[in-house]
C-alpha cells in the first residue's frame, strides 16, 4: 500500500487572550452600547470612527497604566513602503491624529464619542483580554474647568441609564495639580526636569495606597518595600519631612465635596500650583451642584492618582461600589470601570502646541460584567425559531413555502437544511431551543393538514411528569390543523407560551 | 541665543486605504445594520463575533478574488511565544475555525452571520479601502440544497428591507457543477489534478465575459489575448471544438430560470456532474417558487463563476441593476453587491473531512453607498444640540444648571466648554449647527430671565433678506423668557423648527 501523504492540519485555537463571542452576549452587549450611546448623544458628543490601525509615529507611545512604553502594541511592518503600523491600544492616541489633521474644520471646544476594539499586546489572565471594547468620551480645545465636570456627569448619568442603583456606583475625582502641590510644598519642584523620575516614583507609590495601605506607602516613599514574595521595590528616598507631608495628604480620603475641600486649603498653602488645583475642584464642585450632582454620585478623593503619565489637570475615576464575587471566590468590592483626566500633549505632538482636552473612557466588558452580575442586561426578545422539518427530501418545496410563510408573518423560523432523519432533526430542534417544531408526514400531506409540536411540553409528557391540570389545558403539547390555518396557529401557540412564560 | 532643539512632528496621516468616519455616517451605518440583523435572525441566523486576528496557520490562504494566495494579508508576528498572526481578510476563515473548534456543541446545520471589518492589504482605490466591513451569512453542516436556495431568498428580503425596490437588484445564482460538466464534456476532466491549472484558466477566462465579450474570452480560451495596453495574458490553448463547447454554454445567459434550465439540458447530456449541477437548479427552483421568489428577484446565469477557487457547487451574486455615476463621470449599471457559494473545503483543514457549507457575503459600503445614491439612508432623527453660552465665566454654573435642565427633560444640549468670547461661541454654536442658543447677560440675570435665539432665524435676518411675513410671524428669532420657562420655551421652538421643516 502506498504511504499516505501527511496533511498539515492546523488546530483550531484561537491566539491567548482572545475570543468568540456568541449571541445572546452581542444582543445584550449592543443593546448596552445603544443606552450609551443615547447618553453621550444627550450631552452633544458627536461620534466619530477611525481605523483598526494607524501609523505608529501617529499613535505614539501613550500606553496607559504600564511602565513599558514600547512594549504592550500590536505592530507590523507595511508591505510597500516600509513604515510601520500599529493597532490602537486606546481610543485616545487616534483622536489625537484625528483632531490635528483636522484642526481648522472642527468645532472648538469639539465633544467626540467613540466605541470600540483596542488591542494589547500584554499577558492575558482571567477577565483580561489583549482584544477588549472601550467607550470614551472626550472634550478637545476645551479649556473650561466645566469640560472635566461634565465628563464626571456624563459618568454618572451613564451609569444610571444603564440600570445602575445611586449608591451602587461612584465617581471619584482628584486633581493632578494638587499632587504637584504637595510634592511643591515637601520641597521636590515637580516641573523640573530632574525631578521627573522621583515624581513619577512619588505618584506610583500613591498609587498603591489602595493594595499596600499607609505603611506600604510609606516605605516606597523612603527606602523602599520588600514585598511577601522577597521582591524589592526601590523607594523614592524621601526625607521623613517630606514623607509626612505626603502622607498627611493622603490621610484625606473620599468623603463629600466640600470637606475635602476644607481639609485640603492647609495642605497646599505656599504652592501656587497646589493652590490652582485646590480652585479647579472648587469650581468643579460649584458645576456639580449646579448640575444638581451630589457627592453622592460624584465625590472628591485627593489619594487618586490614574497611572497614565499624561494628565496635567483634574483626574476622575468611575467605580462600582457593591460586592461581588472574583475568580478565587472571593468576595470583593466590584472596583474600577474606568476613569480619565485632563491632558495636553497628546495634540501637541502634532501641532507643537498644546490644545486643552479631557477624556473619560469607560472598560465595556467591565460594565458589561457588572450589569450582568446584577441582572441588568436586556436581551433581544427574538429568541428560539420555529423549526420547520423536512420528513420527505422530495417534498422538501412544501416545508420551504410554510417557513416563508412564517417569516412573512414576522416570526423567526427556520426550515432543517441538512439531509438527516427525523431523530436528528428533532435534536437540531432541541439545540436551537426551538419554540415549536412544524411537521408535514405523509398522512398529513393527504390530508392537507399540518402538525405543529411545543418541544418543552412534549419533554415534560416524555418525562411523565405529572403537569398541573390547568397548565395542561392551556397548553396543548401538540396540535394538528389545516395547512392554511398554520401561521394564525403556530400564533396563538406562541402566544400561550408567552403567557406561560410570565405566569 | 541657544539652538533650538528640534522635537520630531509626526505628520497627522492615515495609512493608504484607511478612513475615518464622521457622525451622520456612523447613524445611517448602524441603522442600515439594524436592519439587516432584523431579517437575518428572522431566517434564524445566530450572530457571531470572533477577534480581529488569529493565528495565520488558522486563517489559511483563502482570499478570494485573486490570484496571489500569500499576499493581500496583514501579518505580524507575535511577541513572546513567536506565533505569525494575521487580520481577518474575510468572515469565513473565522467561522471555519470557530466551527472545527466548537463541532460537537453546535446546532447542524449550524447558521450564523457576522458583521465586522476585514483587512486586505492590497492597493486601495477609489472606493476601495484597506479596512472594510462585511456581513456574512452562512450555514455550515448544510447538505441540503436548500440552504443555498435559503440564502438567496435572504438576500433579496434583506435588500427589499433595506428600501430596494423590485426590480433594483437582482439575486443570480449558477453552479459551478455545471461549468465542470461543460468541461467534461468538452474532454477535460475537471476532477483530474494534472488538469487543475487549466480549469482554473479556463474559469478566469468566463469570469472576465461580462468584461471582454464572447471575443475576448474565446482569445483566452484559445491562444491567449492582447489588451489595448499590449500586455499579453497566456490562453488555456483548448481546440475549436472545445472552445465551441464552452462559448454554446457561454451564450446561455441570464434569464427566467425555467429556460435557462431548459437550455442548459442539451449542453449537459453525458456528464455526471454536469447533470447532477443541473439537477441542483432545478431543486434550487423549486424551493425558490415554493417561497414565491420570482425570476425577477432570484434568476440563473450560466455564465456566472465567483473567482474564489474554493466553491464547489451553487454560486451566487447579488448586483444593483439601476445606473449611476462613476468616478469618472460615466454612467454605469451600479454592479455586484456581494455573493457567496457553497464550499467544502474550509472546515475540511482543520477536520480532515469534509463539511458541506454555504454563505453569502455583502459587501457593507457597497450597499451603503447604493442607499446613498437612492437617497434611502436613514439617519438618527436627533440632530442639532441647543447651545447655552457662557457670558461670564464667573456665572458658568447657572449655565451648566440651564444645560442639566434641558438634558433632564430629553433635549440634546451643550454647554460652552471653552473660555473664548461671544464672537468665538457664536462661531462654536454655528459649526454645531445648534438649533437654538441660550442666553443669559447681565441684564437678563438681573432680572431673572434667559434669552433664547434661533440661529437659522437670526442668519435670514442678519442678511435682511426680506421674508415671507407669515413664516416671520410663525417664527420669532428670539424669546427672551424668565429662567423657569427655559425648557417650556425650548421644547416648543424646537417644535415649531420641526413643523416649518416639514412645510
Amino acid at each position: 500500500m502506498a504511504k499516505k501523504q501527511k496533511t498539515f492540519r492546523p488546530k483550531p485555537r484561537l491566539p491567548k487572550g482572545m475570543r468568540d463571542i456568541r449571541a445572546d452576549e452581542i444582543s445584550a452587549m449592543n443593546n448596552m452600547l445603544a443606552k450609551l450611546r443615547e447618553i453621550y448623544e444627550l450631552y452633544g458628543f458627536e461620534a466619530l470612527e477611525t481605523p483598526a490601525f494607524e501609523y505608529s509615529d501617529c499613535l505614539g507611545k501613550f500606553l496607559p497604566d504600564q511602565d513599558r512604553p514600547n512594549a504592550g502594541v500590536f505592530s507590523f511592518e507595511e508591505d510597500e513602503d516600509g513604515h510601520w503600523v500599529s493597532l490602537r491600544y486606546d481610543l485616545t492616541a487616534p483622536l489625537a491624529r484625528f483632531v490635528a489633521a483636522n484642526y481648522d474644520q472642527l468645532p472648538k471646544p469639539f465633544r467626540r464619542y467613540q466605541t470600540g476594539s483596542v488591542w494589547r499586546n500584554e499577558k492575558p489572565g482571567p477577565g483580561r483580554f489583549r482584544q477588549f471594547t472601550q467607550f470614551d468620551a472626550d472634550s478637545v480645545g476645551a479649556d473650561s474647568i466645566a469640560a472635566d465636570a461634565e465628563l464626571a456627569m456624563l459618568g454618572a448619568d451613564s451609569l444610571e441609564h444603564l440600570g445602575l442603583k445611586r449608591g451602587d456606583y461612584q465617581i471619584t475625582m482628584n486633581n493632578r495639580k494638587l499632587l504637584d502641590g504637595v510634592l511643591m510644598s515637601a520641597g521636590i519642584d515637580p516641573t523640573a526636569q530632574e525631578n521627573a523620575q522621583e515624581r513619577l516614583t512619588v505618584l506610583r507609590a500613591i498609587d498603591k495606597l489602595d493594595r499596600l495601605g499607609q505603611d506600604g506607602v510609606k516605605d516606597l516613599l523612603g527606602g523602599g518595600r520588600k514585598d511577601s514574595s522577597g521582591d524589592f521595590t526601590k523607594g523614592a528616598n524621601l526625607t521623613p519631612d517630606q514623607i509626612d507631608k505626603i502622607l498627611a495628604y493622603l490621610a484625606t480620603g473620599a468623603q463629600e465635596r466640600g470637606d475635602v475641600i476644607g481639609q485640603l486649603e492647609p495642605l497646599v498653602t505656599g504652592s501656587q500650583i497646589g493652590q490652582e488645583g485646590l480652585n479647579e475642584l472648587v469650581q468643579i464642585d460649584d458645576l456639580l451642584n449646579a448640575g444638581a450632582f451630589k457627592s453622592d454620585r460624584v465625590c472628591f478623593d485627593p489619594t487618586i492618582v490614574r497611572g497614565l503619565d499624561y494628565y496635567t489637570g483634574p483626574v476622575m475615576e468611575a467605580e462600582l461600589t457593591f460586592e461581588t464575587t472574583n475568580e478565587k471566590g472571593e468576595t470583593v468590592r466590584f472596583g474600577s470601570l474606568g476613569g480619565g483626566g485632563r491632558y495636553d500633549g497628546l495634540v501637541a505632538r502634532f501641532r507643537g502646541q498644546d490644545v486643552p482636552a479631557t477624556g473619560f473612557s469607560i472598560g465595556v466588558s467591565r460594565v458589561y460584567s457588572a450589569l450582568q452580575s446584577l441582572n441588568k442586561l436586556e436581551y433581544d426578545k427574538t429568541k428560539a425559531p420555529v423549526v420547520v422539518l423536512v420528513m420527505d427530501q422530495e417534498h422538501k418545496g412544501t416545508s420551504q413555502a410554510m417557513v416563508q410563510q412564517l417569516r412573512n408573518a414576522g416570526v423567526k423560523s427556520e426550515l432543517y437544511l441538512g439531509t438527516s432523519g427525523m431523530r436528528a432533526q428533532l435534536k437540531y430542534a432541541d439545540k436551537r431551543a426551538a419554540s415549536l417544531v412544524v411537521i408535514q408526514g405523509e398522512d398529513e400531506r393527504t390530508n392537507d393538514q399540518v402538525t405543529i409540536k411545543d418541544l418543552d411540553k412534549g419533554a415534560q409528557l416524555s418525562k411523565e411528569i405529572e403537569d398541573n391540570k390547568e397548565w395542561r389545558q392551556g397548553r396543548a403539547a401538540q396540535q394538528t390543523v389545516k395547512s392554511d390555518e398554520l401561521v394564525a396557529t403556530v400564533k396563538t401557540m406562541l402566544a400561550a407560551q408567552e403567557t406561560d412564560g410570565q405566569a
